[in-house]
């Protein structure tokens, strides 16, 4: 994927070539929705070798920042993500995938469906001391069964 | 919101203090979503006065990292995106907004309506050359005649 990674501007936005941008910790960010019901699941980041790994196999891959090592999304919960589509956007700085998820399609370690389980009330005059509200009620597994740790 | 930042593990993935977790730049990685029709229409980041501006005004806000600025979200094209639900995940250092964007609803500067109008193959045993191929044929707007550049 290296010989377009410095194509001017015109070719990254307009052309056929990939050219992923990996930032200066040679990661890029990916968004993760599903491909069931278009819910954005998670936000995580790709190194060079998981977005090989990524288009190779069709799973994600992605890196773990804070194990700071290659991670195959759900190797230890089951939960793998079939990668049904990728994209990448104009500058080619972030990457799309819609996946399918084996099992109960929960793609966060804490046991929700998404990662995204909680509200932040907009519209209002002052941001400070800001009251999230949880817009899952459920859990979809028992993270402490799944992970044992 | 920055009484929370610095909230145990715990508190910032099952809390309901809102404690966005600002990288060492200042920034937060923001995904923007079609309130219409699901579909991811671009990926960018917010500082913390961006995020102020995003919650108070129910418009999305944004930092440019290119041009070094507060960034109003259609302030030159009138595209302007009115927050229609904004969320945060489980560790909190991601938000996503779905959006309802005035005119011809385009988040792209490129014209398109989202900046994923490229997809990438997946399932390939060799991950180098990638060829993308576009997935939204036409432009909805012409960003010569919108930006004047």
């Amino acid at each position: 994927m290296s010989p377009g990674v410095n194509a001017p501007k015109d070719e990254i936005e307009n052309g056929t070539v990939f050219a992923p941008q990996f930032d200066t910790n040679g990661l890029i960010p990916c968004i993760t929705t599903s491909a069931n019901n278009g819910d954005v699941l998670m936000f995580a980041f790709m190194n060079e070798e998981a977005l090989q790994k990524t288009i190779e196999t069709g799973e994600a891959w992605y890196w773990s920042r804070s194990r700071s090592e290659l991670w195959h999304k759900g190797a230890t919960s089951g939960m793998v993500q079939k990668v049904i589509e990728m994209k990448t956007d104009c500058d080619q700085d972030c990457l799309w995938i819609s996946v399918e998820i084996a099992g109960t399609e929960a793609a966060c370690h804490t046991g929700y469906q998404s990662c995204f389980y909680r509200s932040i009330p907009v519209g209002n005059k002052a941001a400070k001391d800001t009251i999230l509200s949880f817009n899952k009620t459920e859990k979809v597994f028992d993270p402490k069964e799944i992970y044992k740790d």
